[in-house]
């Protein structure tokens, strides 16, 4: 008997009947004798509906008040999956953010979870109920409803499955596992059988939606066994797990592709300590999530660049903070640019491996890919790039860092 | 400077631009001088979309669970227009029944209020917010989720002027204030400039679905003058107060009528002591609501009948019931007849003026109504009769009270 913490995204409880399956499976999984926890996001399309509601009364609403609509689609989610269960002659009982007690920080939007209350959900456990919590949302110290940013559900299930120290936690998503790209982007793609954490991490990070990455920092710190699986089969999916001697023979493991950026570049900036500081801690105060950070080496005049990339959503705000920052700087000018994507490849195997990255940069000029900005880590190696040769780069470089599967035929696979 | 409570039905927050215009009142409110706390419902239509929702998953659905996916309007109202209240330059904050801490007994889908916590409300006036809680929700001892039954968010308004010690309680709806009888029915009713509590606990729970009889109680007990207004014109509405002797002079202050009822008779009752509280007792225990009771005379074999309505709603689980309660008596069989009307007149001034009972029958004699049931108190006198007979009774005792004013014209006045 083990104890299993499943967590089911939008669209696998997109309507009534998506509703009855998740609850047949989570039953399933408690008549073969496990203990069960089950996580929810909010039905497809409800925080966008909910989201659209808080922007016709205010163009800027109060983060406050967004999460405290916002929550609700989670709430709804857990009274229907919960309902759906007892219909099935199943025991189960619905867990809000602030009846479980998922305490986060105050950063509304997009909080931290600071720590979880297990008890209520051993007392429901050992009442042979199936827990069923919403995701994506929190309470701070004051008791303010607060969520976790978007796909935050994955998060919750990934903290819940440390903080009961369960034996696996199961990401239900609408495609079979990770793959070594995006299958709509390239008809190659490949499942892949496992994944260390830090691979995953960086692919989250990188645009493989797959999975939040807070959730997978989550998983790695507590060594939770992550098998991200699809809802609508039987297929095992992809174990994301710690790294083993095995997969470090794989050189590339996967190429992200993130389309949603904006790049901004900060022209001559002092080039004096704190400096970066200064920009970025200003950004984090207002949660804004900076991807990719390049300063060049300082020029004779001891100023420098600084270039960085946002997400499209947060690009007004950090424009408008940045050009604030700048000015107290006694900066240069704040350039902001659309149509940015950023290509990476990732894998733990580049580690003990020389000349990745000069066949990356080989392989994308070949296809006339003109390279804006490169940024590189141990496992990873991230190029920005016009958005429109976005997708022939990726196909380029599973074919030649030796990804490529058969050809998909249709939505098979 | 005065302390007002003001509640906004469905309607009036069913739309953004509704929700926009509550805010100006409430910020209007506020600007004269004034502390102003706002209680809301769900937009018109949220409850009973969700109420659907459940209904698809579960034809029974555990009320627990129910309560939890219901509540969720109002919270989505709260953030609205507290958002809106913003956006027009005003301080606002939001408030869930567990925030204020709304502590009811744990009666889910039907509960009671048994304390609220305003420390946190005074707090944020003493900000000079606009305090914004959600009406129909609370919280049990145990942390889960309740809702005060249909028009709770009445309920709450009234129950937080008295915690608040208010200096008045506006109720926002979509009619003009309190009508001698349905306009919809009788196009000769009037509006009353005022009336008391006892007479309002009589006209909403004898269907002028103005106020919830609940909020009628609470205002009575604690004294809560209560304004009964539109959130669609400026007309003072009608005040709901302690009886004067003003109003005794007027014999009937009203007729109502409630379409929406089931009648059930137990025939052949022992006529035991204890019997009547094991019928109603069960009942309530299942949170149904009894209306009308009759029990006849018991006859020469010691056997009575037991004759009673309760809302349509609750008519299936009641028949179920009732069932069960009469084999385990050993009582004779159950009679359920759907298709009643209650038809009443209403005035404390009944209580000195003898005749009132022979009037209203003989009027209704005239019209050819039959009578099915009687019942009486003090200020009201109930007739059950068929619902086809139902609105020409009304019109007739509309008339011989002398309650006619000018017939309307369309939908004005």
């Amino acid at each position: 008997m083990a104890l299993i913490v499943q967590k089911y995204g939008g669209t696998s409880v997109g309507d009534v009947e998506r509703i009855r399956k998740v609850a047949r499976r989570a039953l399933a999984t408690r008549n073969a004798g496990n203990d069960v926890v089950v996580v929810v996001s909010a039905m497809a399309g409800e925080t966008n509906r909910l989201l659209k509601l808080t922007n016709e009364i205010s163009r800027r609403p109060s983060e406050r008040e967004q999460d405290v609509v916002v929550s609700t689609g989670e709430q709804i989610s857990v009274g229907l999956l919960a309902l759906a269960i007892q219909e099935l002659n199943g025991s189960a009982r619905s867990f809000l953010g602030h009846q479980v007690r998922i305490l986060t920080d105050s950063a509304f939007s997009n909080a931290r979870i600071r720590s979880i209350d297990a008890a209520k959900l051993f007392d429901s456990l050992k009442r042979h109920e199936i827990a069923v919590v919403a995701g994506f949302q929190g309470i701070d110290e004051q008791g303010n409803i607060t969520t976790l940013g978007r796909g935050g559900s994955d998060t919750t299930a990934v903290a819940l499955a440390a903080a009961l120290k369960a034996d696996a936690c199961e990401i239900y998503t609408d495609v079979e596992g990770v793959y070594t790209t995006d299958p709509r982007v390239c008809d190659r793609a490949r499942k892949l059988e496992r994944i260390s954490y830090e691979e995953m991490m960086e692919m989250a990070s990188l645009g493989s939606k797959v999975l939040q990455i807070r959730s997978v920092e989550f998983a790695m710190k507590y060594k939770v066994p992550l098998w991200v699986r699809s809802t609508f089969s039987d297929d095992p999916g992809t174990l994301v797990r710690e790294e083993d001697k095995a997969m470090e023979d794989v050189l590339v493991s996967g190429i992200a592709l993130d389309r949603n950026e904006s790049r901004f570049v900060v022209r001559a900036v002092p080039d004096n300590p704190g400096v970066a500081a200064r920009i970025f801690g200003a950004l984090a105060e207002q949660g804004i999530v900076v991807d990719v950070i390049v300063q060049s080496p300082a020029r004779e005049d001891g100023r420098t660049d600084v270039a960085f990339t946002v997400g499209r959503p947060d690009a007004d705000k950090t424009f408008e903070q940045v050009k604030k920052i700048a000015e107290q700087l006694g900066a240069g000018k704040v350039e902001r640019e659309e149509g940015i994507a950023k290509v990476s490849i990732v894998g733990v195997g580049m580690r003990n491996h020389a000349g990745v990255a000069a066949k990356m940069f080989q392989v994308l000029g070949g296809e006339g890919v003109n390279i804006r900005v490169i940024s590189t880590s141990e496992i990873k190696i991230s190029c920005l790039v016009d958005e429109k040769h976005a997708e022939r780069a990726v196909r380029a470089l599973h074919t030649a860092f030796g990804l490529d599967g058969p050809p998909k035929r249709g939505q098979e696979g």
